[in-house]
């Protein structure tokens, strides 16, 4: 089986993937606005009205023409009618009078004919229906004019835009309470290993607990995807094609961690070429995590990970992660879009042709951030705990110099 | 009213609450391990055993004794006689013999006596139950020993650590299915005015849709919070404390927006001042956002924020989205954690004595990062639309010069 795949790298893994799956993958859904949040839009967005549709005022004052508060000084203030007031929320029916004054609030509606509004702090009731004016204005100003947010007509998000609170804002304003938006992933997630028990139970000598389901949910959640656990396989390939039917049956991605050793490695990627089309990839060229498998499988694509935990997590996030992300502005998102500069504190090799995964501890000094190295065996967890970042040594590489500038990515 | 209370800084604006809240304000909670990604440890966790609990090959070869295999080499192998192999899962029973070897997979159990593994790819079998090796290997090699993730009585997690993948696989390596973690914060928001209607309504002249409850939802879920909409109340004293009640009755901190015009902030005041111990601040030195209330009732916060979406938003960030945080690893603290480094490519002018928060767009040149800021009124939304980051003004200083570094929190 495994001569049949050489070891691809982690760019042509990807496009492996991408270039299999199917449009009707990940269908576009449709979820109310308030829980839109973090989503990305499915379709363009046009604008359906002006927004605002009138033109109000942003201060407590007076709305006026700008024109009758030319000259206006604090020793030679203008003098303006006061013919009424704009009630809030009301449409304004008073039409601006040259010389005139409409006392508005803020968010009030400005009348036919006035052009700014005068904050009252700039103003004086002298009585008798009369206000002084100490400054001009100028037109437009004070006012947020009908149209200003938005046009009728205008493309105010674009597909793919990601909700952050301002998009979810705006939508709300231009009274979308429904939004089209890219579905999140569900991703089946499971576990292989004789030696594997559930964390709820106690292991018996020569068995541990399942690390890999619980680290992997939670990369599944802090990608934007929705963790689906399917609990611990024995090393059955009767079983795990069992457990696997169920799990493409009802997620759109599966997992399979563990299986490092030779036998349980060879017994998984039977069980994956049995489907259709079957395996894409056996190997990569990544440290750590080199024996990981892709296969597509009823246009689902399906991933066998190492059984090292931070192995694992590596190939999730070099492999996996990129293809939730696009349905979400996720946590893990954020952080990989501007990673940390960093200056690299000791030298590290790595081999010709493979992509390297550092976790590194980011301290401060002075104005710096120092990306110290987490050197451990990809079996231990606690290495994973210890580091605040990963960066990467790309295939082109051989090496990073200590007291290199570095791009980390943080966990 | 508002002469009672002077305006306060953002720093002071936030000690305020901080200071009078109870300390039973948000309790710890106790939460299945699966579903406590993002959240923060509600107190220490010491190791209940050691992990691994047994020592584990870390390859797939042969259990060995390294001194057995000193001076190995390709021309000059080692002759070692296999006495059997280890099953996954099992307990190693045979005992290591000198110039012996034991056939293990990975993660297998170390048998007594062995200190190493020899990789199968080292290692030719050359029948009769002999192997050669051809690399020596020493102490500790390719196993991981007892304890070396963690040992039984040590602290693994300190109190507040925030639960990211590795750490939640370190908990379910440990057998921990269930976690205390700080509670999330529920926010109960109110929008008020007379003008305002919920989005899914038509506007009538002079009415604009609520922008604010989906706008500060969306806040509250990216501080990982919980948000509770209330709807919008009209500017009534009588409806906004009864709406309010319940409000404070279900929720941890009240979110009031809204009332920006003078009327609807002494109306606010007013109901927040019948609550014990009442108002804390009326007016904070910031821009924009200036017109905010604080108040503790019944042991909880209420925010009265400016009614101006940006500006709203703006307070939020500066005020409310720090007392939610420390509840969770949210996608709001992960931005602000590290801020974007970038150059200001225009001068700002602040006043003296105030915090100016600037919207401002992020546009890689190079290998710099340019902040371009997006000016704008803060009754517009697109203007927070357009933005990728947001700059802070701090007291101390009356502007930045063009040119200058400056640290950007996404948004």
């Amino acid at each position: 089986m495994k001569e049949l795949f050489s070891v691809v790298t982690v760019e042509e893994a990807r496009e492996l993937i991408s270039g299999v799956l199917p449009d009707s993958w990940l269908p576009a859904e449709e979820v109310e606005l308030l829980n839109a949040f973090g989503r990305r839009l499915a379709s363009d967005i046009y604008a359906p009205e002006d927004l605002p549709p009138f033109s109000r005022s942003s201060v407590d004052g007076y709305a006026v023409r700008a024109r009758d508060t030319f000259g206006a000084t604090e020793s030679m203030p203008g003098f303006l009618n006061v013919s009424g007031e704009v009630e809030m929320g009301q449409a304004a029916r008073l039409e601006m009078q040259a010389g005139g004054a409409v006392w508005i609030p803020t968010g009030g509606m400005l009348p036919p004919g006035a052009d700014a509004a005068v904050m009252v702090e700039h103003t004086e009731d002298v009585g008798g229906g009369l206000i002084t004016v100490h400054r001009p204005v100028t037109v437009g100003e004070n006012i947020i004019s009908r149209g200003e947010d938005c046009r009728a007509g205008q493309l105010v998000l674009a597909e793919d835009a990601r909700l952050r609170p301002a998009e979810i804002g705006l939508l709300a304003g231009l009274g979308f309470t429904r939004v089209r938006v890219a579905a999140l992933a569900r991703v089946g997630i499971i576990s292989t290993g004789d030696e594997i028990v559930p964390p709820g139970e106690s292991p018996a000598a020569g068995q541990i607990r399942d690390v890999n389901t619980y680290a992997l949910a939670a990369q599944v959640s802090e990608s934007g995807g929705l963790p689906v656990c399917y609990g611990v396989v024995k090393d059955a390939a009767s079983e795990l094609a069992r457990v696997l039917d169920k799990a493409l049956a009802e997620t759109d991605l599966v997992l399979i961690s563990g299986g490092s050793s030779v036998g349980v490695r060879d017994m998984t990627a039977e069980v994956l070429a049995q489907g259709k089309p079957g395996v894409l990839f056996h190997g990569i060229a990544i440290r750590p995590g080199k024996p990981t498998l892709g296969a597509l499988i009823d246009g689902r694509p399906v991933i066998g990970l190492p059984g090292h935990p931070a192995s694992a997590m590596v190939v999730f996030k070099a492999l996996v992660a990129p293809l939730l992300a696009w349905g979400s502005y996720s946590l893990a998102r954020a952080k990989a879009e501007f990673p940390v500069q960093a200056i690299l504190t000791q030298s590290l090799s790595s081999g010709p042709g493979r992509e390297d995964y550092v976790r590194v501890k980011l301290v401060e000094e002075g104005d710096n951030i120092l990306a110290v190295p987490v050197l451990g065996k990809s079996g231990l967890v606690s290495t994973l705990v210890e580091a605040d970042g990963m960066l990467r040594i790309p295939l082109s590489k051989e090496g990073l110099n200590g007291g290199s500038p570095v791009k980390v990515s943080r966990l």
